[in-house]
C-alpha cells in the first residue's frame, strides 16, 4: 500500500464518458452487475417499491428486518403466467399475493417479500415498470415491503419476456399452531368463496374466447382474512389452511387428506362456482374444482369452531362468500369423496399434470 | 353437507388408475401442481435436499424456522449460468454457496434457503437430479438446510434447459454491525484471496479455449470465514464485507464508495491474480479485476483490527490467500483509483454492463 494519498484525477474535473443511456428495452448489459443494472434498479425498480412507504424501498445484497424470539414461516414461488397481463391482475400482483398467501396459510404475518426477475434481452422497459409498479402497489396493498431483490437477464430466446421469483418472510405468532397433521375425522371443510375464477380469466385470454361475461382473476392477498379467522378462534381450533392454486380446490384437499391421513367428503352442490366459471369450464372441457385460485383458501376447522370462523370470514372482503362444503372423515384416508347433485358418490382425483399449464 | 358418512369406493377396493411414469425427461405436468409435480419433489428433490442430514427434506408450501428476537438478514439471487457445469462447480453449488454468501456479508448466520426451479419441458431429469444432489451436497457441506422449495415448467423454447433461484434467511448476531455506511477513510481494503477464478472458468468452458492450465471456479460458502473474521475483533471494526460477484473486485469496492462517501485507493500490484486467470484474461481482453468471483470477499476494516483480522482469514481454508489491497481515503469520494505497478495512478471505472453474460 501507497503510504502517501493517491492524487489523481481531481473529481471535479472528472466528467461521465457514458453517454445518457435513452434504451427502451432489456440489454444484456442491465444483468451485468455494472453501471446499467444500477439505473435499472434506481430508476425502475425502487421508485416501484417505494410506493410511498418511505421505506427506501430494497437494499441491494440483503436486507435486515427485525423478528421477535419464535417461529418464523418461508415460503417462496416462482411466477410464468402467460399472458403478463390478465383480467384482475398481472404476475406482479400476483407474485406478491401468492408468496403472502403460503405464508398465511401457515398462519404467519407477512413482513417482508425477495424479488428475483430473469429478463429475456429485449423486453421493453415500459412493460417491465408497469410489472415493477404493480407488484409495489401490490405489496403495498398488503403491507408487506419487498425488502431486497436480483434481476438476471438473458438472451433473446432463452425465456419468454420475463419470469418473477418471489420469497416471503412472516412471523407466526405465539399459540398459533395451524399446519395438515392436526387436521381429525369430523372437522369442517370451508371454503372462503367462489372457485375456478383465476384459471378461467387466464384461459379466456390466451385462447381469445369470449365467454359472454369477462372472469376476473381473484388474485388478494389472504394474510388479512386468516388474521381474522385466528381472532374468532383462540384455542386453535382452526387445523389446517390451504389455498388452492395449481390443482384448485381437489389438489388443496387431497393434499391435506393425504398428509392427515384422513379421507374427505365433499358436498359438491355446496361448492360455490359462479355460473361464468362453470359455463367457460363446460366450453373448454375444465374441471372447476381443478382450476386455480389466487384469492381463496380452504380450511379445516373443528365443527365446534365453525360457526364463529365462518362469522369472522364473513366480515372480511375476502372471505364474504365463505361456506362449509364438506367434512374430514375417518373413511377413505388420502382420498376425497364427492356427494354430487344427484345424490351420488365420486371418487374425486386430482389430474395427473395440469389442466392449464403456466398459470401461475 | 350430508349428514351421514359417505360410503363410496372402499379404498381396499380402489386401485391407481395410473401407469407408473418412466419418463426421462421434464414434462408439462411436472409443473402442473398434481401427481406428477408429487412425484418430482418425492422422487427427486427430497433425496436430493436430505441428503443424510435427516430434516425430513423441504416442506411443501413453507417452511418454519426458529429464530431469537432480533436481526435477521434475508437475500435473493437467481442463476441463469451457461453451461450448467464448469469446472469447479455447476448451477447448483453456485446456488446455494452465492446466497449462503450474500447473508454472510451482513454479518449473518445463515439459517436456511429457498429452492424455486423454473424447467425447461424436454429437460433431462437425469441432468435435473446431478444439479439438486449437487445443491443438497453444498447445502450439507455449508450446515444450511434447504427448507422450502418450488418448480415450474415452461413449454420448450421458453426458457434455457433451467434456472434456479435461492432466496436465503440468516440470523445476525446481536452486536455484528457490518454495512458500507460505517466506512472510513484510512480503513484497510482486503481481499480473501485469488480473484478472476470464476469468470474465467466459465469462459474457458463456453469459449472452449484450452489455456494450458484449467482455472477452476471458486465457488465456496464463506459464512465459516465471516465468523472467524467477527470472532477476532470483536470490537465492530470490520466495517464492511462484499462478495465481488458480477462486476467482479471492482464493482464491489466501488459500490462500497460510493454507499460510504469515500474514495478508494488500490494498490493493483497488491491484488492477487493468478498467472493463469491473468493469461486468460489477457488473450480474451477481459479485466480480472471486473471478473466475476463465487468464493472471496472484499473486506474493509480499521487499521487497528487488521493484523488481527487478517491472522484470522490466513487461519481459514477459504481465507488462506488474504492481503490488504488498498485503502479508503477521503479523496474522489464514491470512485476507486490504482496505482498500476509503473507507479502511475489511474481511476478504475466499472464496466457499463457486463464483460461476461450469464456467469452466475
Amino acid at each position: 500500500m501507497p503510504d502517501e494519498p493517491v492524487t489523481a484525477i481531481d473529481p471535479a474535473d472528472w466528467v461521465c464518458p457514458l453517454p445518457l443511456r435513452e434504451t427502451k428495452r432489456i440489454v444484456m448489459g442491465h444483468g451485468g452487475g455494472g453501471i446499467l443494472s444500477e439505473e435499472l434498479i434506481e430508476n425502475l425498480f425502487l421508485p416501484a417499491f417505494d410506493s410511498g412507504r418511505g421505506t427506501g424501498g430494497p437494499s441491494r445484497d440483503s436486507a435486515v428486518l427485525t423478528v421477535p424470539a419464535g417461529r418464523i414461516a418461508v415460503s417462496t414461488d416462482s411466477y410464468v403466467v402467460q399472458p403478463l397481463f390478465f383480467p384482475g391482475g398481472d404476475i406482479g400482483d400476483l407474485a406478491v399475493n401468492g408468496t403472502i398467501n403460503d405464508l398465511a396459510m401457515s398462519g404467519a404475518t407477512p413482513i417482508g417479500l425477495t424479488a428475483g426477475f430473469i429478463l429475456e434481452e429485449g423486453l421493453e422497459l415500459e412493460l417491465l415498470g408497469r410489472i415493477a409498479q404493480s407488484m409495489g402497489k401490490a405489496a403495498d396493498h398488503a403491507g408487506v415491503g419487498i425488502v431486497t431483490g436480483d434481476t438476471k437477464v438473458v438472451g433473446k430466446g432463452s425465456a419468454d419476456q420475463l419470469f418473477v421469483n418471489t420469497a416471503g418472510i412472516g412471523v407466526i405468532p405465539e399459540g398459533v399452531d395451524v399446519g395438515p397433521e392436526r387436521v381429525r375425522p369430523g372437522d369442517d371443510v370451508i371454503v372462503s368463496g367462489n372457485v375456478g375464477e383465476h384459471g378461467v380469466a387466464i384461459m379466456s385470454v390466451r385462447a381469445g374466447i369470449d365467454f359472454g361475461t369477462v372472469v376476473t382473476s381473484d388474485s388478494a392477498p389472504l394474510h388479512g382474512l386468516v388474521a381474522a379467522m385466528l381472532a374468532a378462534d383462540a384455542s386453535g381450533r382452526i387445523h389446517a389452511l390451504r389455498d388452492p392454486t395449481r390443482g384448485g380446490l381437489v389438489a388443496a384437499v387431497i393434499e391435506i387428506a393425504r398428509s392427515a391421513g384422513v379421507g374427505v367428503a365433499l358436498d359438491e352442490a355446496a361448492i360455490p362456482v359462479p355460473e361464468s366459471v362453470a359455463s367457460a369450464c363446460g366450453f373448454l372441457g375444465l374441471d372447476p374444482l381443478q382450476v386455480a385460485n389466487e384469492g381463496k383458501l380452504v380450511a379445516f376447522v373443528d365443527p365446534s369452531a365453525t360457526e364463529a370462523v365462518l362469522a369472522a370470514m364473513r366480515g372480511h372482503p375476502e372471505g364474504a362468500g365463505a361456506v362449509v362444503i364438506g367434512r374430514a372423515v375417518s373413511e377413505h384416508p388420502g382420498m376425497a369423496v364427492g356427494r354430487t347433485a344427484f345424490g351420488t358418490t365420486r371418487v374425486i382425483e386430482r389430474e395427473l399434470g395440469e389442466q392449464l399449464p403456466r398459470i401461475c
